[in-house]
């Protein structure tokens, strides 16, 4: 063949093999999402469309990809750089070696496919959530991602539950200094000053007293974030489990491929919904233990 | 800090840095291409809206990372599941190790930036090269993406020569299966059938014999693939090098960050232009040393 | 300083961390044991003097690093290249992420600190087991070794039983091969042909028939392979565990560093001791729960 | 099979290639060689024999594994805890894709083969060198080791530069201290806290003026360290080399597997020389091109 001399340049190629039977988090985060939501002019502290436009674009992921269990979603304009961010956690299990998810072999595979298509969507929706302004080059939304390996529930738990402290933490912030911006007509320097050392107690006796708003009301999914999951018939919480069972880790290792085929079509059978709960106590995982367990639960009638 | 008890769980994110003074190529992937290619009834055995659409993405690429150093995108609808895939090459020298993208610091960061970036600019100008055929999902374009290090010069052209000859052979397959079907009206199968074996001459004889196409006169595009780079003057080709000094490895390995400050802004001042030329013989690197080289060439006039 | 031009060559030096909470077992091969066991003439099929070799080296391997919970070590001298291997697990926390062993913070510093502790106690220990066969290079012998994760108890458990059942299919049929050659005076070939898609009651029948040997009164250590462990004093099987409790993940994730050193302590005092027991049943764990909960037992009076 | 309920463990192990075409360079550290040296009573600030020894491990690697294309060891007792360490570079081929050394496929074997000769060797030969202090464990000699992959020959020297300038400064600084405190009495803190802030002409002078040494009389073996290649017969050096030459890429990269062992063949007819030379300068590499060429030089009459 004419092109052997060349072929050689293959074996630069590094495998690259999903471990199985762990959680792969894969987290995607906006680029230069500061500067963006600038142009855009996204409200603040918090944008509710650009939240739903996001949510939106994960749902879609979540959908096309049968193998993704969860996703946290969470919003923090003022902090970091990277404003918007979205978490999907697929359930990867060894007997899906060849194909874990449809077409996808490898982790940087998964990782860029969840990354592409979360993008497409959200360039996709963008005009529905934002009619008014038009996206235009260069500012054109783009993301990068990675892929954080969990070898179990209890661990994968910790880490969504530290994503939502954060949301917590951040947005009474937020809330705080912008309302301290916003209303009460201080520099930004004079909030942060002020800011500075404070504790939640303090931060939510600045929004009371002067300001008369009682952080409590704020809305949900800028106090919990939101998080996405297929919808079946919610369960009675058993009676609380040993701890030891609660680090029990993630089970379906050895089904057949005819059996993960099954299960795929049972997911794709399921709404995907968006919430804005807590995700930290042990209630929201009891009623929906097909979450951690990956098996699909009944379907709502 | 109330988070504390979960924050352990950052310690799973496995480090993943660039290894310096080596060519970085990212390869993209069209996702699932067969199937939206007869969707949006993509031409056989090219569609020159697909190409085009392709090459104006990656063209919006390289002008968003000025790191990137050239790319080549290649067609090959009927042969492959991928349809359609574009190459980026990076030259990632270890002076940039604290950032060598803007913003980037490893290789997950750089790849699924590059197929984000990709991603968001193809669904943005899909409208503009095919205005009768709107997105719609689940036929949304998506693309993956991987990283391979190529450790120096000689290596990174044999890995371009090996795409174009690549793209050669499955283009001359590609059109002559089409032309047997579309014009000779055979089946699929007879037209495989018969070109079972065949080599290159026979290819270019029956185009010519049956149907009188001359090969040599497909457009460059198709035969060549594309290629993108920065444009600057031209320069004469120097004197036969020796062969060591062609495969002189990635060089400027200790710039100063305000040097590559420097180069990127240079870069950023030179247009990236669409060719469909020769990239395996020696010409097309020696008239333009600054795609190997990384320092700018003299802009045109 | 007068180093600093060649300082940059420290940034090509990948990082590579462990990942926490999980079960790496180290796998330790000898080299070319095919030529070396015929060089020192090894009893054929099995040699107890080199078997024990093996095993007193890995003691010496346990008893220098605390944080190895078991090891199991097969011997496999005609079918494989491999010949003698030997297996330790390490129970890695993420509590104890700045220095997992006492020195060590990377996945190859692990393999390497273990597999090159190993080799200096097998040549220490030679002319010991070997007093009338000194050692002599190039015959030297050496070991490669590499390091694999799985991500919790019940795969462990897997991983342990997958090497017991090769060490009894290997052994039975090397038993009968040599039975047929040595006693039996077959060639090798004419053994081999024989054997080819015989099944275990095929080779327990000939070793009886032809050659009066009852297979189950072989040695334990031939047909079991040999475990190593920590000696606390045996508990009472507790009832049948749950399914899913059987399944637990690596627990004590977020011991404190001190707790760590205490529980390093208290292991180094546990004496490591050589069985050859069944250990894909339940009954060897739940008799030793400490081997998989990494909490040291009580000490036997 | 009566295994295959538990096969599906192989799946865990991550695959593991080495990069073609670049210099891997696999470092070896003494375990707790400061204790050791206190223990077997080392001589301070350099222990020849001890030197002696690691060199002579070094050999016998390199007479094992002829792809092993040079070793550096370099003597640093007092001011890091790994006391000797030894560096071997392998130059890796792309065409020894299969097996790049007799035998090994991946980088852990690689390194763990290394690794494990070193340390065999080490232990064999301690007995020739310290006959009156037999080894005793738990002081067991044991070695880690790690791999970095340096693209091109400019980076590999600039780490053998970077490791000799450091040998340099480091036993200046060493001698210095341990004379101070041996001959001239001080307290180890007070030689320490006057070392403090000195530069090398500072040592020298109280090398000098306090003890009339003149530490250019000094060993070259404890001045430069070890390198450790084989001998062919010198070359005259050609006139000085373009600097794009000089940065010249690791090169055969498309031997067949019969040039390959062909040349290790030759390899393993040259002697391994010991030699305490500058390694820094051009004259050595250039009169010595087979280190860098990895192509066999001719070997003395």
């Amino acid at each position: 063949m004419a092109n052997s001399r060349f072929e050689y340049v293959k074996s630069f190629e590094q495998p690259d093999v999903l471990l199985p039977n762990t959680w792969i988090v894969v987290r995607i985060d906006g680029r230069g999402f500061h500067k963006l939501s600038d142009h855009y002019a996204f409200a603040k502290p918090n944008d509710r469309r650009a939240l739903d436009l996001m949510n939106a674009a994960a749902v879609e992921v979540m959908k096309e990809l049968p193998d993704l269990c969860i996703a946290y979603g969470v919003s923090d304009e003022f902090s970091t750089p990277s404003v918007l961010s979205s978490i999907l956690a697929v359930n990867f299990l060894s007997g899906a070696m060849e194909q874990p998810l449809t077409g996808l072999i490898s982790s940087r595979k998964l990782v860029t496919t969840i990354v592409s298509t979360f993008t497409a969507h959200y360039i996709y929706k963008w005009s529905e959530y934002f009619p008014e302004r038009p996206l235009l080059p260069p500012y054109l939304p783009s993301f990068d991602g990675r892929a954080v390996i969990y070898p179990n529930n209890r661990i994968l738990r910790d880490y969504m539950s530290w994503r939502q402290v954060d949301c917590h933490i951040n947005n009474l912030y937020n809330t705080t200094f912008w309302t301290m911006v916003l209303q009460g007509g201080m520099s930004n320097t004079d909030a942060e000053q002020e800011l500075k050392g404070t504790v939640s107690a303090d931060k939510n006796e600045i929004l009371f007293k002067r300001f008369g708003i009682n952080y409590n009301n704020e809305l949900e999914i800028y106090k919990k974030g939101t998080v996405l999951y297929r919808q079946y018939e919610l369960e009675e919480p058993k009676p609380r489990k040993s701890s030891t069972e609660e680090e029990s880790s993630v089970v379906e290792s050895k089904q057949s491929r005819s059996q993960q085929d099954k299960i795929r079509k049972l997911r794709r059978k399921a709404q995907v919904v968006i919430d804005h709960v807590d995700i930290i106590k042990d209630e929201f995982w009891e009623k929906r233990p097909w979450i951690l367990s990956g098996n699909p639960g009944k379907l709502p009638a």
